[in-house]
């Protein structure tokens, strides 16, 4: 009796710690966060977590699709892209979805000239939209940017609509970096939403319709997708709204009060990029 | 009968533009917003407005009680009611009431120790608080001073509390300077909120422990007053939720619209202070 109700708890312990680990044998797809899963953003760029190189590339020899899905919007797809490869990652262009090319074809499509509050290195990415007489505004992660002449710049464009419109790429409150954590572009969402009496459209994690977009491209459904984050609400909780699996990496942005969370919690937590893919693929078989 | 008709229109129309000067019989005193009211600020500190100075005069060389209810928080008491003695305001700093004398009462009162997010010309108020070591964050009406930079630092401040605490100097949206509106201390509130997920403790209109204290200077009941101002929740619902009656002025930042809101009626609108101070001495037969 004794010894079965050991067995019983060893049991109960492995279940709670790999618990997340039941889907892994239906899964075609992981969707990987970029910043503070692969790589500690920081001065000259940052650099790659210890493993997710390595990783990346175990994933991307597997017979899983892989995609990156980030809220960065302070540099270009293309450069942003060029940096990760600087660092080792075997990404391509193609494989990375962004909220400012999704913003670009939202703004087309619905005819609208936006005053852009964003970072200077991401103002390349709307060369190609028209942006006299503005009718609405795009708010990305502007860092420094955010000076308060750009915010009144961007509230006086956005009181003088009669129907103010409003994009915000990615709602995220702070991430980190190498000098400590700094905020995010959902903070300042949230200043001209209470300035103006406005609700912002995100673009970006965590919107159902940007992952939508990641699964189509995937050809694949959701339930047989995992979405690897830092982030619980962005990364996590946007992944599990759209029906995936949410882990969360014990890097980047997260904080132990994240296991806690009243609302969100993940299917699982991992200590990082590298033991979550050792944990794929040894269940895996591989 | 026609002539009956065209008499109940007439009462009807006077009614409805002067339901406010009802309870001007049992006033006892005045409670005055200054900047959109008595003044528009601007370059150079700004300039009255017409017919507010002898307003000001009038209202106190006649029976009422007056007082000041200002959130200017980007200069101290002393220079900004000598600004405005220079414009011609006949104004003893004893009448003024705003937000940092009274968050610095707070701040003693439980112990805590700012870190400061406020307009460089305003730290002097906080001369006598010790600010080492801090457990808050008090932030004001900093303009320039609202630097991503300075986000920053006042929002590390907070996320590395165990009990994150946040005072506001005010909650305005935007308030209008000569050269076009500029974003108040609300929206910054707003964003540090968010980034941190928890509430402000807001000293200053429209809090109702704000008012109470102008109260208790006068000695009076809220029904024996008026609140005169150019912003319809701070000033006017404010007011009201201490049981004032709330006159809105067609100056400052006073748009149209504010005469349609949803949840906030003002008890009456006028054009201007002159106009209000007019009607009112002329009720009372001064």
């Amino acid at each position: 009796k004794a010894q079965s109700a050991q067995a019983q708890i060893t049991v109960d312990i492995t279940m709670a710690d790999d618990k997340w680990t039941d889907c892994v044998n239906n899964l075609k797809g992981v969707i990987l966060d970029m910043c503070g899963v692969l790589y500690d953003s920081g001065e000259g760029g940052g650099f790659p977590i210890e493993g997710s190189v390595e990783a990346v590339k175990r994933l991307k020899a597997s017979d899983l699709q892989v995609r990156f899905c980030t809220n960065e919007t302070q540099a270009t797809r293309e450069k942003f892209v060029a940096k990760l490869r600087r660092m080792g990652f075997e990404i391509d262009i193609t494989e990375v979805f962004s909220p400012a090319p999704a913003v670009v074809a939202v703004l087309k499509e619905r005819g609208l000239r936006p005053h852009l509050l964003v970072h200077d290195d991401v103002v390349q990415e709307f060369d190609s939209v028209d942006k006299n007489n503005p009718n609405c505004v795009v708010i990305g992660d502007a860092a420094d940017y955010f000076s308060y002449q750009n915010m009144n710049a961007a509230f006086r464009v956005l009181i003088g609509l009669k129907k103010p419109v409003l994009f915000s790429m990615g709602r995220g409150r702070y991430y980190k970096e190498t000098d400590g954590l700094k905020l995010d572009v959902g903070v300042y969402m949230k200043a001209l939403e209470y300035a103006c009496d406005l609700e912002a459209e995100v673009v970006g994690k965590p919107a159902p319709m940007f992952f939508e977009g990641v699964l189509t491209d995937m050809g694949i459904q959701p339930h047989e997708v995992i979405m690897i984050g830092d982030d619980l609400m962005n990364d996590v909780g946007g992944a599990q709204q759209c029906g995936m699996k949410g882990l969360q990496v014990r890097t980047g942005k997260y904080r132990p009060s994240d296991e806690r969370h009243p609302t969100v919690t993940a299917d699982g937590y991992v200590d990082n990029l590298a033991g979550a893919v050792d944990a794929i693929l040894k269940h895996r078989g591989q």
